[in-house]
């Protein structure tokens, strides 16, 4: 299985990008291929390697704007790497630099699946159980019923596909769970998924995200991007309340410590950042958006979800 | 100045709402009048008001659909409460009961300011140097950019009047901060705030409700409450998360009393159900709803709302 690396975008690229590779060549068995500069790239990849390696003299920085980008920088990383990937040199491409590039860049060269108006971008949320997947998470603005039907079904084949959960649980961000609830929008959804022959168990609310009641959350682009970040908001809100109330609290230093080590792994479940990879669903071939902020390990963990999802045929299941 | 209290809504009515109600005559010098069942209330009121309480043989349940119950329950408290605000035998309600029947019988018998379309629904939430006001939280559904403007009309009425905040900052709730973000409604509405003589500081994301760069959040009520129920959702999973590992990490029971003190007043101050009431922005008269939980000092500090917002003559203020 070949699965192409963008050594260009993210934060610590392309050093920690390199390393995720080839935990995910150790780990997984994968075949690593890498899209940048040659010149940076050719000292730190190993010497089997040294032909996998696509050219790519231009970057796109995430300040430029992501549809001009992928018309003006024809040699950037995530050109080279897109088209690598539509034309079948490579099984999927895994990149953490600009998401509205990979986007654009997606649907304009690797395409939409037949019957898939448009893509889509998950995020998965931790819940008290497990995991909760928010989708469209900020990629469909104006979205229509049938639009947010098709991001349902897109769920649900990762789901099943990828982590491995049978028929999830599918739920309608809503303003309320009775039917008739919400915008005209929703309404619409609503009767749409329920006449589906999925596990639709109707509207949830935004603290169902975390409650563990739902596997699947349906939102349109502008209400699930509005959630994430609120979620994104309080935590930050928290952590800085209780640094301040800490420090004025006067703790012994054993006691801030203890307090410290809770508090560490509660946030880390919570910072979907560090979770690896989203796919953009949707797409004809398999592509995996890394966090910019993404370390070695979190790129290994994206590796790993393309390589679930090349597998499983995930992506020729849903296009049926 | 004449205040109504609502004894017949609320998890602790009527001891709760008789309790605050009193506190509000002693520390404002209002004088408080009463509706609800006159047989339950007498033994709980004072002989100085014995001749304040408004006859409401009928109560509106949470679970009644708030416009139906509106017409078919007239002798309930709320519309008795809702004629007599309208009548002028008193000068503001209060009401810890149904928030759908309180904002229909609102509209329906006290009707809106000339000029506003619809009511809205706020909510104050912390920020990192005070609170933010969220409007509309979850009253309007469907709404347009002109609707959303005369929120931040009324929002800013409120916090310059009720809240002291001069010149407050007005942002649009957005999935971006830069100009041209979201879908129609929201860059429909950033010009036209744009072309007003108002502080608006443009877009805003989720997290910049809990930031404190910014005062007044204008939401359609869609994603106002998507937020908002958000917001709660990542606090319980918090709490929840914080109690297991406690749990697990077996620490010394006086580390962990430390943690719950120090936990104990950040989710306190998150926690806007207890923070005493918020207006219904766009009613003719004023209408405070207190949350159904409130204890005492939580109606006690709703009927301060409601005493600023009469004192400031902010309704006046936003009929121009």
């Amino acid at each position: 299985m070949k699965l192409l690396f963008d050594c260009a975008g993210g934060d610590h690229a392309p050093e920690a990008i390199i390393e995720g590779a080839y935990l995910a060549k150790e780990k997984l068995g994968i075949t690593p291929y890498f899209v940048g500069n040659s010149e940076i790239l050719r000292p730190l990849i190993q010497k089997e390697e040294e032909n996998h390696i696509f050219e790519a003299t231009e970057v796109i920085e995430n300040t430029d704007d992501p549809a001009v980008s992928i018309r003006r920088k024809p040699n950037s990383s995530t050109v080279v790497g897109l088209k690598a990937l539509a034309s079948g040199e490579v099984d999927g491409f895994l990149s953490a630099g600009s998401t509205g590039a990979l986007l654009a860049g997606g649907l304009f060269i690797v395409k939409r699946l037949d019957g898939v108006k448009r893509a889509a971008l998950p995020v998965l949320l931790p819940n008290k159980n497990g995991k909760t997947l928010v989708l469209d998470s900020g990629a469909n603005m104006d979205t229509d019923p049938e639009l947010l039907v098709s991001f349902a079904e897109m769920g649900k084949a990762y789901l099943e596909n990828v982590l491995g959960i049978d028929n999830p649980r599918i739920g309608l961000l809503n303003v309320g769970t009775e039917e008739g609830k919400g915008d005209k929008r929703a309404q619409e959804t609503f009767q749409l998924l329920k006449e589906s022959d999925w596990n639709f168990i109707g509207n949830v609310e935004g603290r169902d995200i975390f409650s563990g009641n739902v596997d699947v959350v349906i939102a349109d682009g502008f209400s699930g991007n509005i959630a994430l970040k609120t979620a994104e908001g309080v935590v930050e809100y928290l952590l800085g309340a209780m640094q301040k109330n800490m420090a004025k609290a006067d703790l012994a230093p054993e006691v801030m410590l203890q307090i410290k080590t809770l508090l560490g792994s509660i946030f880390h479940d919570l910072d979907y950042n560090k979770q690896g990879g989203v796919p953009l669903l949707g797409l004809k071939k398999p592509v995996v958006k890394a966090h910019g902020s993404s370390n070695g390990e979190a790129i290994y963990n994206g590796a790993a979800v393309l390589a679930k999802m090349i597998e499983s045929n995930m992506i020729e299941k849903m296009s049926i």
